[in-house]
């Protein structure tokens, strides 16, 4: 069967992917799976090949020109404030507004100067944004803030290039986190995982991939 | 019937309300509706009974302090940024990031202080949280997020305080924008207006009242 074995080599062609947190929680596993396959480039705000701070439009601008032209993008980094509406402040509020909002719009917004035609972006948000948690407001606006990113953004970008979310609940590896999730049941890595594959490998632009 | 009687009129209680932006196109329509039975100051950015720049966060604490206590907000007001994805700069994106999020968020983290209980805020959003346009990311990213802030703040507001918004598509008395809108239906103010009403006079909480 030619054609199939066809099909398959075209599937599985050798991407650049640059990975922002790739030394995370979930990066660690994306970065796993997809450098199998893939040059992939692993950047964190202190580890990995290269080091960037998404809050910083010069630490991105930088990072982009050190990297070259890629074919895929994924941010699974971005600070939001967990802690209680009763006494958040506009400064606590813009930490996940710098970070987890802007900084992973700035990367497209920059990026897109960059990649490669029929590329993708993929960021990262979170459950929060429709089934909230107390102390969690932040993170719910920011969440909520990159999904109608991607939705909007989808329709604009050009020469192929595509862009999802991945919107999970907590996830198994964050123990520390889990009392504050409560009834939440913790996803796998595994499913996670797969949920950045798809926006990567797959066809799809403008989904946000809820893995709950 | 008696008993009927005095349930009408506890509904019917006046109330003071606060509405930014009520020379708007949509704040008109809602504060006509409102003032019938209930106390409304009118506030804006350049008109009304009060101005209000709700970018900044020192001319929101002025506004409250001169309104003093009061027993609902809505917020028919905040800027974003109209545009194409491909040229659209960090800078740009702060328009909507301080005006349209930042604006009415800060209205809730700072009016969370001085509303009386049982009391509501009614922010708005849009249609293009999840149906967007050519030119409109800004105020899709946004929508999306006071969508997700109002769903977060719901649970932690304290003393009965309730949160909703209301997400409209394009309004029928915004003729100037309907060439950016191929294909959507514009709503009436009618229905815009009973939103914010449900809203206001209305039990519900966390709710995103969408009038498409």
């Amino acid at each position: 069967m030619p054609k199939v074995k066809l099909w398959i080599s075209i599937a599985q062609k050798s991407m650049k992917i640059l990975i922002i947190g790739a030394t995370g929680t979930i990066g660690k596993h994306v970065t796993a799976a997809l450098q199998k396959d893939h040059e992939v480039i692993k950047a964190g705000s202190k580890s990995g090949d290269i080091q960037v701070d998404i809050s910083s439009l010069e630490s991105i601008e930088n990072f982009y020109k050190q990297c070259g032209k890629f074919d895929a993008l994924l941010c699974a980094s971005g600070d939001g404030q967990f802690g209680p509406l009763a006494s958040m402040k506009d400064a606590d509020f813009r930490v996940g507004v710098n970070s987890k909002l802007m900084g992973q719009v700035n990367l497209v917004l920059i990026g897109q100067h960059y990649i490669n035609s029929k590329g993708s972006f993929t960021l990262t948000s979170g459950a929060l944004a429709e089934d909230p948690i107390i102390m969690g407001v932040n993170l719910s606006t920011m969440n909520g803030a990159i999904n109608g990113f991607v939705k909007g953004a989808a329709i604009e970008l050009e020469n192929g290039v595509r862009i999802n979310a991945v919107g999970p609940d907590i996830v198994e590896e964050s123990p520390g986190y889990f009392s504050y999730f409560p009834g939440h049941i913790p996803v796998t890595m595994s499913r996670v995982t797969q949920a950045y594959i798809k926006s990567v490998l797959g066809g799809q632009t403008g989904q946000i991939y809820k893995v709950l």
